[in-house]
């Protein structure tokens, strides 16, 4: 079977090493915030008071309480260009990881062909393949991830059932621009394929940088598009565990009936909580650009200094760096052996960037990621630990 | 794509149509309890401080939190005759629903043979189907819900891969007598199968009658058996989504692969609570039996007043009876037809047999099921209900 050959995703790894290492560590690996950036106080209160009389703390509906299908179908009409109807097309999961797992398992059959974008993360390609999918993977080139129209005309085929888009991108924290999704929209439409929309980071993009635009809102692709959307990312509460999908009722039917066999259902009060946010906390996710923009600064100021050389980047809060220069002539360490290092005698856990391929044989070798949604303390913590280490 | 055919699950479309009934409904279909029979206080206060300084609001660990971790092989440990190392043998998921999916889809490849009793919870089929095994079913003969133990060997081929045995048994209440496991456990040595152990009922079982006993805990078992518990029904807090998976390490590992990309983890606030739960509530728990004992007998009783003819049960909270005595001679009415006229004009909701069936043409036809987690006031108003509409 398909998950017997995976091995334990490397953010866990590397957390459990940051964590467990003698002497303390800096973890710039997992990507999840500061305690201190943690979302609005206003939301926990909310989680505590929907436990309490006269709500129930027995099954909610298995698409999702009413009240946040309204409040995703609101945010999406907001930041998405197009209106959504709560009823028809809102689903709540237990976070995006289950509404990428419930949308491959209903979406696709044996055979079907999925096109991926790489570097990407984890969990797709597994779980395309345990629904009985096969991958067409195209690469992003760096330093700007730029996609070679060739390429990815070269990916379609007869068999090609999905297209999945991650904009902003983990790990490169590229936002594709306008052009690249009407080369997108042009081809999935002429293909006649379906598309799935991780916009997890929807709202970490930097002021003056590319907008964040969603496929979905293009000219003939409403149809086509399921998107996904992140309490853990919008609201910096990662343990919360509260995602959602918009999209046209058939495709929303399809993943929902996916979904009720999956988990059925996600806890009332987290939804409720996440509810409340989405209604009356807005200014919490619009103040998430410019933050990350300056922390990314920070970071990537001192990073050159130390001899990185840092890769352009318009959202999330990843950065990739190049390690190359600092290695002596003639090394052949690669970014898993680096990072091995770096996590064990500088006390600083990163993810090689290796860690973001299917086939490690065509992974860039040098390139790393850091996670900069730190406290300033933290990230010159960090800095200060490699620049006595390098 | 094997989801595209299902429908909504029933227990879904019940609660709906109680809910929307102009003039009210008492909802005995879907499995949940009353608020004012809901879990403990401090478990509640666990959830909210949970939420608080220090604790984090991050990513708790992929294989749940540590000290629910601890406490559920404890909890094991105690009530399942065999100790359970944390771990290497224990995983927490999102309810005993992510559990069946994860082992599903961890366990099975495509053309694996998995045996299932029926009448059986309606996600099982489904989701082994969508593993890509081939499900191969096994009566319960009602009143009693017995196994024909031949009919139970001819079940078993070389393909076999799994058994599932869920006992206590929804929605039977059926408890699997010592010499039904004893079958059992030779026969999965005998073909060399793993067993999957929906155990969430079993703390619901009544005093006097059979006694839990969980099939891991037979000699020559233990290294075959991943046995699966649920918060939900432990605690009566359903809308909390907790559960966990304990077992030999090489099975609890593979499941976590599953597990890593189906849904990653599960809200820590949810999980800390219920580590609180297991740990200091095990009143709770331990007077499930007497208090549910104490209230079929009360709905039993009045029901065959009424002409249903009541089938025995050892556990859980649902009861299963016969309306055939009911109808007038001559009626060819099936369960389905009852349930939607009695949810429409007497304003009460259950669940028709037949929905615990793959294949409906074999369930009986005359049979529904109650669920009597509920106060004595609403069980007395769903009477009522009843006694003035028939
Ligand atoms: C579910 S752990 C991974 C978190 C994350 O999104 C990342 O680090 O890329
Ligand atoms: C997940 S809804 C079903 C609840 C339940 O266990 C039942 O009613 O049988």
């Amino acid at each position: 079977d398909v998950f017997s050959g995976q091995k334990t995703t490397v953010f866990e790894t590397m957390s459990i090493m940051a964590a467990e290492r003698p002497g303390g560590c800096c973890n710039l690996g997992q990507g999840f915030p500061d305690n201190e950036l943690e979302g609005p106080e206003g939301m926990k209160q909310a989680a505590t008071a929907a436990m309490l009389p006269p709500n129930s703390n027995q099954y909610p509906p298995m698409m999702g309480l009413p009240e946040l299908r309204q409040a995703v179908a609101a945010h999406s009409g907001r930041h998405a260009g197009l209106p959504v109807d709560w009823q028809r097309e809102t689903l709540v999961t237990v976070g995006a990881t289950e509404a990428l797992a419930a949308a491959f398992l209903a979406l696709l059959n044996a055979g079907d062909e999925v096109i991926f974008f790489e570097p990407l993360y984890d969990s797709y390609v597994p779980m395309a393949r345990r629904a009985g999918a096969v991958p067409r993977i195209v690469q992003l080139h760096p330093p700007s991830w730029s996609i070679d129209a060739a390429e990815l005309e070269a990916a379609f085929s007869p068999r090609t059932r999905l297209l999945v888009l991650n904009t902003p991108h983990n790990p490169t924290g590229k936002v594709f621009n306008q052009q690249e999704l009407e080369l997108l929209a042009a081809l999935c439409q002429h293909h006649d394929c379906l598309c799935l929309l991780d916009e997890v980071y929807e709202h970490l993009v930097f002021p003056g940088g590319a907008p964040h635009v969603s496929l979905r809102s293009l000219p003939g692709m409403a149809d086509r598009c399921l998107r996904i959307g992140s309490a853990g990312k919008t609201f910096s509460f990662t343990a919360w565990k509260v995602g959602w999908l918009t999209g046209p009722a058939d495709m929303v039917a399809a993943v929902a009936k996916a979904h009720q066999f999956i988990t059925f259902t996600v806890p009332s009060a987290m939804q409720r909580a996440v509810a409340h946010g989405l209604e009356h906390e807005q200014s919490f996710y619009s103040g998430l650009g410019p933050l990350l923009q300056r922390k990314r600064q920070l970071l990537a100021g001192q990073l050159q200094q130390l001899g990185f050389s840092v890769l352009p980047a318009d959202g999330t809060y990843f950065l990739v760096a190049d390690f190359g220069g600092l290695l002596p002539a003639g090394s052949t360490e690669d970014d898993v052996a680096f990072c091995q290092r770096l996590v064990r005698d500088a006390g600083v856990a990163l993810i090689p960037a290796s860690a973001f391929y299917a086939d490690k044989a065509t992974a860039p070798r040098t390139l790393v990621r850091f996670v900069f949604c730190k406290t300033d303390e933290k990230l010159q913590a960090a800095v200060d630990a490699l620049r006595s280490y390098l």
